[in-house]
């Protein structure tokens, strides 16, 4: 039996960034927060306030700049003027003053834009627990400020400005008609479903009130941004924010249309896994919910031994069904099929007789598929995972020392 | 603030093995299973018969060795004569052939003993879904009667056919008075709480009654086999069996005296967690209950940024304390303090002033202690990881391939 392998989107002529949206103009400066001197600070602002949905970390230690931009959000019922963001520092963990120079950052992009506080957005990604350094983060949003344009090298460094560990950037967009989907985001580690170490900004034109906005993300978040998966970790700064600036009549199925956008920035997201060679998508079928086949989904890409696997082009089946064996919301395992690269290497309570070697070489791909299909219900579910090599490690070893 | 560490125990003096406990003769035999040529068939016999407990995987791909232990000993209400344990081959997914050979060696070892294949138990670790090749493990079995034995060498030989990736012997004992409490385990990877890829094996003459047996070693396995932790897997076949040959009268405190002895075998797996460099007990306090400080110990141990700063020497509580922020059963992180090596790093929402270069030097230590204490309660967990440098990559990433 062969399963149908979703196509991961691409966009191969996508000269596509935040500004491709008309109305947008960005800017990324070096404001010295990054030892490195690379960019530090993005602003993104629009001609006239936009309508936005924000997606955020659930984590208990959501940091100030989440907290403020949440609130924000709530006051204005979804308006948004400009967004100002600052890599290197998470701003996360750092108490009342992490509070008040989260506001700060606002009150300036407020001041230059002439908009009310509450139209700005603010967040933050890097070293947790770091107080910011507020007189390079000022300078920096003026510079910003000042460097604003609509061209697309500004929503290049717009991109580069919000980057930390990603080893390359990651932007996605089409056209459809009058109207533009543009994205871009930044993560590598410290993904997780619900959510990870990323920020994500996907911009639009299309006519769509707030309340038709929000219920299109929360669609669409459960088959990009929350359904990837690098590590068991959920980060205090995740930031999923969708803006449209609602100039042209949307098309009926706009969702649909900006789904793969999202998906692709995921996809990228998993891709640039700290020291991932490939993604995996896993998917779980015949579970008897959709809820218990995310489950089974996390628990088989949160495996340790399952990912070395992945990465080692080791089409080692026994790991993969026993970790849904482990799966305490699985009640059982007869008629359980598992597949790799289409190969069906387990079925009928027993592996099957597949060229080993030929697998392994199948294996060798920047998009490998793992299914596991039960026999219990019709629940669905798909997970993009990350493989465990080396460089993992050796990325997370000495991050801080 | 100080925390008191739970001393590891350690039995410096212990030329301790199974045969250690009079009356029990072992041995262990070259059958060839294994590609190495490393011995992989071991016996353990009693002059009459022992009484038993035992603890079982509960992974739903149960192999057959382990589903049929599991009804012998409750056929027999826990008395068993023989183990009879073969290494190099799982036996695992293996389907109707596979319980036919798990019952063939018991039957086999039955009759080379003269008692009913009721009280022969059968535990296999290895390779799974290959089926086991019977011609060399009755060979195997055959030789290894023939070679049975009660002094200490023929115990080590047990040991030695029991190992797979074990990079050393895991053994343990104490003798009190005219009592002996001797044990051997083997497990270095795919370990996790609830049993993992181990086979542990502890013998003593206390005399204790089937049923005070199976309840102490619930407690004893709470705070040690249960306690460890390598990666999120459990294996298809693990086992641990408390055995007593019930000739010395039972001291009253036999549980607190045998505690230590499993802790230590527990310890020394996490110790040999594949390309583990350290133990780290994750101790986690004031949690609402027992129950939710448990989950929250194996979700900080769960993480793989946890786990390579502790193979890093990294003291990022960032890590450490955002992982916690992730855990879904966490209702408040209000008044959350972490130690490390006895050194608060977060406590009052905010990062200490520890001095992180000491702090790095003192977790180059072969034991590590994280702990986490919430203000919601008086629930209290511990367990012990491994951390999770290259090595973990390069013996997973090519296991089967």
């Amino acid at each position: 039996m062969s399963i149908p392998v979703p196509p991961v989107p691409s966009f191969p002529d996508a000269p596509f960034t935040l500004t491709s949206v008309k109305g947008l103009r960005a800017s990324g400066v070096r404001a010295g927060i990054k030892a490195s001197g690379n960019p530090d600070v993005a602003l993104l602002v629009s001609d006239a306030p936009m309508t936005c949905a924000g997606l955020f970390t659930q984590n208990h230690f959501a940091a100030p700049p989440v907290l403020l931009s949440r609130r924000h959000l709530a006051s204005t019922a979804g308006l948004v003027r400009a967004i100002v963001i600052n890599s290197g520092n998470a701003n996360a963990c750092t108490g009342v003053q992490g509070e008040r120079d989260a506001l700060e950052m606002c009150q300036r992009v407020a001041a230059a834009v002439g908009c009310p506080v509450e139209q700005v957005l603010v967040c933050s990604t890097g070293v947790i627990g770091v107080k910011l350094p507020m007189d390079k983060v000022r300078a920096g949003i003026d510079a910003a400020g000042a460097a604003l344009s609509s061209d697309v090298e500004a929503g290049r460094r717009f991109l580069s400005a919000i980057m930390t560990t990603d080893a390359f950037p990651k932007e996605a967009g089409v056209r459809l008609g009058d109207a533009t989907m543009a994205g871009v985001c930044k993560g590598a580690g410290m993904i997780q479903p619900d959510m990870a170490t990323m920020l994500a900004f996907v911009a639009t034109d299309v006519d769509v009130n707030a309340d038709a906005l929000r219920a299109g993300m929360a669609r669409i978040a459960a088959t990009s941004f929350n359904a990837v998966h690098v590590d068991s970790h959920t980060s205090t700064n995740d930031t999923f924010l969708l803006l449209t600036t609602r100039k042209v009549p949307a098309p009926a199925d706009w969702e649909q249309q900006l789904e793969p956008v999202a998906r692709r920035l995921a996809w990228l997201i998993a891709r640039d896994g700290e020291g991932a060679t490939k993604v995996t998508t896993v998917r779980v079928l015949g579970a008897s919910s959709d809820a218990v086949a995310k489950i089974i989904a996390r628990h088989v890409a949160a495996s340790a031994l399952v990912r070395t696997a992945l990465f080692g082009n080791d089409p080692n089946w026994g790991r993969f069904v026993s970790q849904v064996g482990n799966a305490r919301s699985v009640r059982s395992v007869a008629g359980l099929r598992c597949a790799l690269q289409g190969v069906t290497v387990f079925e009928h309570d027993a592996p099957t007789a597949f060229d080993r070697a030929a697998l392994s070489a199948a294996m060798r791909a920047e998009n490998l598929e793992l299914v596991i299909a039960l026999a219990e219900g019709e629940g669905e579910a798909m997970l993009m995972t990350s493989d465990l090599g080396y460089r993992y490690v050796e990325v997370n070893a000495e991050y801080t020392t």
